[in-house]
């Protein structure tokens, strides 16, 4: 709205809205900022090693464990160059380090630490693309690196190549000529278990490395780099393995291993070689190393540069550690099993893996720039596209695993050099909604984990995982959220994906989980779970309260929807019986007149209970059901409420005076949703754990539920406290910690997409549509761009413009099971200034989608057929526009209400005369007029 | 000077003279240079706690062994205030937490993050003294510490009290009462082995801990506190202790255990209970805690404060973990032998230390104060005192022990959980000089190690130590550097001593040492060292040298001194005739016009070897021989010129263009001294190990020794550039590395203070003299004054002033084996400005002395007899004036030459008619006329 930009934001919301709804795709760092940015470069099951925010490579996480703070010896890059008639230069290719500069014996000699390095670097991060630009006019030629893995959606197997791409440019900055060489060092760590400190090139776990050379045929072009494998072990042993150094750049140089010589000759021997002429020498003949060492290659792409010449040398660093072993879990059964990576099974080693990179590079690139370019033209502000693009590196990091047999698992997060919490934990992937999104032939995985693995004759879903599925259970108590969350999660894949086979499948383990609640949590089946219900906090809730009540609601109406589409009618009878039950029972003796509290009842005395507080949790199962379109599971109005209440209450612009016994992920003067407060006192002595944290996948929880609401300066205001907490001075950006680094629950932020796109989508009735919470003013759709800046649609105001769509322009990113692509809709502006209507465009990127029906709405808008006319159009390449004969059909009526689904078919819009197929690339145009 | 400040500084030197010349006792810091301090709490051989720079206590490192980053779980400071009429505050008495805020779980539980502190602290140190003072406006009280252990020169027993002492000060900030109770919180860690980390109250190591409220008459009052003990562990096992937690304060409250809980309920009860009125409550009969953890105790000092009151609440820290074993050797003889701890002989248990230091408080604190005093009265530029007091602390942390049978050791430095490199290394104790000046006694008994247990038969001295002192030595090939400096240090404990009994014990094993060496470094006795030599840069240096070479020519002056004194006129002879073809040899044959080379001679194509290149240390040994007053070793001229090239060519006032493939210590654009460099090329492809980097040890010890030799702009230069590194954002000021943590070799600063008083003592001869490199300008002599600034007295300047005494005033510190005191003199000024000669005063503030001369002179006024008469006086407190008959003598005569000692004697000043005996109180006053 053109007037949003004047207008205040809501009370209790402390930021101007330029800063709120600001715009661009990029997130920028510089020098003290540089400090905590480790950004990971690695597929879907492969590990990763991160980019530091100098430039340097950090926290090699390759070797199939998390690594934090894991060094590799000699493992840099490095430039020199010599414009003509000066002086050579030669420099490691990051920023200077920063201080504090710690440790007994100086810095490390393993990274290189008193080479020289450039002045200054400014990182960009978009995932999954890294830039830095170094600033150093000492050097003849500017340097930037781009550095990303392939992130395809949908693609999981270009998704899931264990190998980090690295593009430097260079541009010469003289009159002259400027030679030079890029410089990339790697020690041969196969045999290294990802675990030991390693300082230089000689360990224990090291000896028969053997570096070669190879030159491969790829297309017209030759691979050249270097092989790094070890002969001491078997290919079964955990630390067995490869890696792979390589460029498509004709010219090269190289050492295929350095002197192995004593103190630090060797790095001494490489680097005068190298700073000389910038040209290398070495043996030729490959030899593996003794026994407790092993050797370190260097790879030096040549270039010559005319005055103002820019170049762009690309570099593979290639890994292939095939023996994923269970090393987490103590029970017999599985300890110590062999499970392996599902990647070992599509390339044999790390070289090949390097040739497929190198064979499709072109598309790789281009498809992950397609992805980027189009997530990055959502017209959504700044800090929602860094929380929602930041945090989809989650499934890239070790915190996810992909097996051998092609299924996806995840820890809950990771310790430093361990997962954390295995494996699959049902109710912290309640928050999650990037896999489910993107890559939902993995999320499909977890189903099928939990529906045809973890779901015992009687119900009881076992809630983490024992890996390899041989059939043994985790024994533990089942958890309430966790199993109730399950059942929406299988109806979230099944409208995703439109599969109702796969939902046949595992729908009679679903209807058991089911009935294990009904005899354990609600035996009198009132749609009130009672009694002890473990949950994410980690301990029990007795009585009935909102946070597992709300999910078990859902449950019962995602079952409902399910057995009616598998055609059991009365069991969706009986299902929809107890949720009309449950809802009215739980808002009746729950609601505070602010939001909802538990009553626990005879167990008062239990601790860890919250009672009269405000839990930020209390309407996760309603965030759930707003993101699968199944509506409104507790009267709309108290829900509004009780989010209002969240945010007055549980957000804290300082948390400065706040006291807290428990962890802390927030803290002085930062600002933060607190997991539970007690405005109306009657905090108990010895609340839940956790009730005095910040979780940042509950705080994007929270936020996308507020924009589902209309209250999106609020959830805004809290998106932005999160990401002004990572922002590389306090925090990683990449790396959002609650119980662990790359913590899953995080992976919450997707559903702010979801959120403002209004995004619906059910694949079965092949229906989808968007209903916006916001509209960009001025326009700017450019993804870079950091000018437009964007308005919420106030979805309770009562200004005669408020709710109206047409003004400004609003672009989204969107996903289903087949298909992904760009929405946009701009305002048809009549005389005067007043909109008669919407211009929609609908483009598929990759991947198919078949249509019957497209909707457009405004939940504040809310009535039923604004569009009394429309237009449609086939856009497909080469070909001219298609008309397409559409009717025009109303939404449902009435305001939102309890038990309504509100899936894509609620939204008034338009039905196709019949399934229109849309390919990658085709675009449906609309013209809705009012 | 007066017109010193307007003169430049030399060339080279970046800094201007305010700068390098400013005084102050204390350095303080805040904000971002809170984050790396870490000041060390603790005795002699007791280990340490250090105090943080925002308040907190980090670095448990008092269970035997270092522990950097060693936290025991809630054990902190913190305060409740209630203002009359105002709601109470609680707070952790800390600075707030600063970024970054690492760890995959957030921050921990065990320090309390989350619970509320105080907005900014202000650190200033001056060691053995620790402040902070904070600032937080909504605290009705101001809130300062002062932290420190006794710490009095000579009394090593009050000197090694296994305790931190705390005063805590509170003042009234408002109109009303306020009451307050400031809480000292701690784990019984009775039981812990100083690795495990520990999160809570739980771990394996723990179990029948029992915690004991103890009143114990002390005089007349009462020390209240808790006594930690721990039942599971016999009385000889490594991890078995106790702790003390107790203060003499009447009004006490307390918690003898907090709540045994899960979660995190212990702690969340003791916060809700302490923050509600600041009275603490919980059980009142002791009892052990259950197996597998501990208990945490709480001491409160409850206060009222009326408005404006003041008072200052002490807190007294004690522990005692008698059983040190050997955990660092492999050795068979010694490998896990029992050593035991010093301080466990003199004080049964942690009880027994606290009510030790309750009973002597007043003398410790005004003992300590005294020192402290003493030592900053010093008219020295600020940068010397924090770099001599500071590294004063090396001692007293787990780099030195103190071993039952009260022999002093040393590691060089430390790992961050273990000692590194055991044991009274040769080569590294040839720098320090700060153990010999202070606590001679402890230095001797290293002495009777390295010749009653190191000195083969052979002659050949094992360079490190393995203890107990069973028998067995170390195996390994001698150090050349270290082996003459041991006879040289054998020299200086006899001078400062006066102790020729103790000299004639050791003095046969001296003189193997050096026969040692005529077998195998010099078979030809040219004085000149040739061979395999190995030394402090941990390889073999070949042929000729001036480093092993000066350390040699010392040894042999040293040698003949001590042979003379003992008699053995021939043997005297000898040693002078092989000194005097040496010095002439290294100097025709090494000197290459600006300074000393290495010949390796045939062994040229050796690794490892410096050939031409400037070596920092070249002069090692003769910076010794200074400090010890033995005189020039080389021509005076030589040593100059050699210096002001090391300063030249090795000092670089940024390092951002050199590269280093070793060890980083100094990097970006720090400046910084390298230990070699090649001026005029000829670096060898592979120089020693350590070339390239920066050791604070040599670089004190480079500094002075251009002092010594009047290139006092230079020397501070170095310093200067030493403590800018170590500034609390980059480094902690307190822990100066280089193979290790609280390295040792840094110990070297020491002579800063020696060099600019020009001081000589000569024990055996009862002789003193001071000849100050600097006068202060201004006159300033308050310790703690910022005001006073000083100049160098340029020791070659032509000026009609220079060098001419008078000008200004000057004091400082001064050590013997039996004393230490203060010398001041002041300019006796005639009319017209001119000095007609020098007030004295020689107070002695501890101990006893004796003299029978005394001598005043600059070395560049270097004449005979400056003085024509001399006035002298004793005074004695209660006493009045007593005149004393002198006769005044002149100094020795001619220019400094080479081999001619430099003892006091050589000053020109006064004897006493016989013997005058100063005790603690007395002072000398003197009155010199030109």
């Amino acid at each position: 709205m053109g007037d949003g930009q004047a207008t205040a934001l809501r009370p209790g919301v402390p930021y101007d809205r330029a800063t709120l709804y600001a715009r661009g795709a990029w997130r920028t760092f510089t020098g003290p900022a540089l400090g905590e940015i480790a950004f990971p470069l690695g597929g879907i099951g492969t590990g990763t090693v991160s980019l530091g925010g100098r430039g340097q490579l950090v926290d090699w996480e390759i070797f199939n464990r998390p690594g934090k703070g894991v060094v590799l010896p000699y493992s840099f890059f490095a430039l020199w160059a010599r414009a003509e008639g000066e002086a050579p230069v030669a420099r490691v290719l990051e920023a200077r380090l920063q201080p504090p500069y710690r440790g007994g014996f100086g810095l490390p000699t393993a990274t290189v630490s008193g080479l020289p390095r450039l002045r200054e670097a400014t990182f960009s991060g978009s995932y999954p693309f890294a830039r830095v630009a170094f600033r150093d006019e000492r050097l003849p030629v500017t340097v930037s690196l781009e550095a990303f893995n392939p992130f395809i959606p949908l693609n999981d197997r270009d998704s899931g190549l264990p190998v980090a791409l690295f593009l430097w440019t260079l541009e010469n900055q003289r009159e002259v000529p400027v030679e030079a060489t890029l410089a990339a060092s790697l020690l041969n760590a196969a045999g290294y278990d990802g675990q030991a400190a390693l300082q230089n090139r000689r360990h224990p776990l090291f000896g028969q490395n053997l570096n070669e050379w190879v030159a491969q045929p790829v297309g017209p072009a030759t691979l050249m780099g270097l092989r790094m494998t070890t002969r001491k072990y078997e290919a079964t042993d955990a630390r067995f393995g490869s890696l792979a150094l390589a460029t498509p750049w004709p010219h090269v140089t190289g050492k295929l291993r350095w002197e192995r010589a004593g103190w630090w000759d060797d790095v001494q021997s490489f680097w005068d070689d190298f700073a000389a002429d910038g040209r290398l020498e070495g043996p030729a003949e490959p030899e593996p190393s003794p026994d407790g060492e092993t050797d370190v290659g260097t790879l030096g792409l040549v270039v010559r540069l005319e005055p103002g010449q820019r170049v762009t040398l690309p570099v593979v660093l290639a890994w292939h550690f095939p023996n994923l072993y269970n090393y987490w879990n103590r029970e017999e059964a599985v300890r110590g099993k062999r499970l392996g990576n599902w990647y070992a099974t599509q390339w044999p080693d790390a070289w090949a893996v390097a040739t497929y990179v190198a064979e499709h590079l072109e598309r790789l690139e281009r498809e992950t720039r397609l992805f980027h370019e189009t997530l990055t033209t959502s017209t959504v502000p700044a800090v929602v596209l860094d929380a929602v693009s930041s945090q989809a590196s989650i499934m890239r990091t070790t915190t996810c695993l992909r097996t051998e047999d092609g299924r996806f698992h995840a820890f809950e997060g990771c310790h430093d050099r361990a997962g954390c919490c295995p494996m699959n934990c049902t109710h912290v992937w309640n928050y999650e909604q990037a896999v489910a999104f993107l890559f939902p032939q993995l999320e499909r995985t977890m189903r099928e984990t939990d529906f045809g693995h973890n779901t015992l004759p009687t119900g009881h879903m076992a809630f983490r995982t024992l890996l390899p599925l041989v059939g043994a259970t985790w024994q533990f108590h089942p958890a309430a959220d966790g199993q109730m969350g399950c059942v929406l999660k299988l109806y979230r894949e099944w409208k995703l994906s439109g599969d109702t086979e796969f939902l046949r499948r595992l729908w009679p383990a679903a209807r058991r989980a089911l009935e294990f609640a009904w005899r354990h949590w609600d035996p009198d089946r009132d749609g009130v779970m009672e009694g002890q219900q473990h949950n994410t906090y980690d301990i029990e809730f007795y009585g009935p309260n909102p946070m597992t009540g709300a999910f078990y609601l859902g449950a019962l109406r995602a079952a409902e929807e399910m057995a009616r589409a598998l055609g059991e009618e009365e069991l969706a009878a009986t299902y929809r019986a107890v949720f009309e039950k449950g809802w009215r029972r739980l808002d009746r003796e729950l609601w505070n007149g602010e939001y909802y509290v538990q009553d626990p009842g005879e167990q008062a005395s239990q601790r860890y209970q919250f009672g009269p507080g405000c839990l930020s949790d209390q309407l996760l199962g309603q965030w759930f059901a707003a993101v699968v379109g199944l509506g409104y599971l507790l009267p709309p109005e108290r829900v509004r409420a009780a989010l209002t209440a969240i945010f007055r209450y549980n957000w804290r612009p300082s948390l400065e005076e706040h006291a807290s016994c428990q962890r802390t992920y927030a803290l002085n003067d930062e600002a933060g949703l607190l997991l539970c407060t007690w405005p109306r006192g009657g905090r108990p002595p010895y609340p839940f754990p956790y009730a005095d944290e910040v979780w940042t996948g509950i705080e994007y929880q929270v936020a996308a539920h507020l924009i589902y609401e209309g209250l999106v300066d609020e959830g805004l205001a809290i998106v932005k406290s999160v990401r002004d907490r990572y922002d590389g001075v306090k925090r990683n950006p990449w790396d959002e910690v609650e119980c662990g680094h790359h913590y899953a629950r995080a992976m919450s932020s997707w559903s702010l997409l979801l959120a403002l796109s209004g995004f619906a989508y059910d694949g079965p009735a092949q229906a989808m549509g968007f209903a916006p919470r916001l509209a960009a003013a001025g326009g700017g759709l450019a993804p870079d761009g950091s000018g437009g800046e964007a308005a919420a649609l106030d979805a309770g105001g009562s200004g005669a413009g408020a709710g109206q769509p047409g003004s400004g322009a609003f672009a989204s990113f969107w996903s289903t099971g087949s298909a992904w692509g760009l929405y946009r809709q701009e305002s048809l502006d009549a005389a005067g200034g007043r909109s008669r209507g919407l211009q929609v465009s609908l483009e598929v990127r990759y991947g198919q989608l078949e249509l019957r029906r497209f909707g457009c709405g405004w939940p504040a808008a809310w009535r039923p057929s604004p569009w009394t006319a429309a237009e449609a159009r086939l856009l497909q390449p080469g070909e001219p526009p298609q008309p397409l004969a559409v009717t025009v059909v109303p939404g449902d009526d009435g305001p939102p209400a309890v038990g309504v689904t509100a899936g894509p078919e609620r939204l008034p819009g338009v039905v196709f005369a019949g399934p229109l197929r849309l390919q990658a690339g085709d675009r449906l145009e609309l013209e809705l007029e009012l």
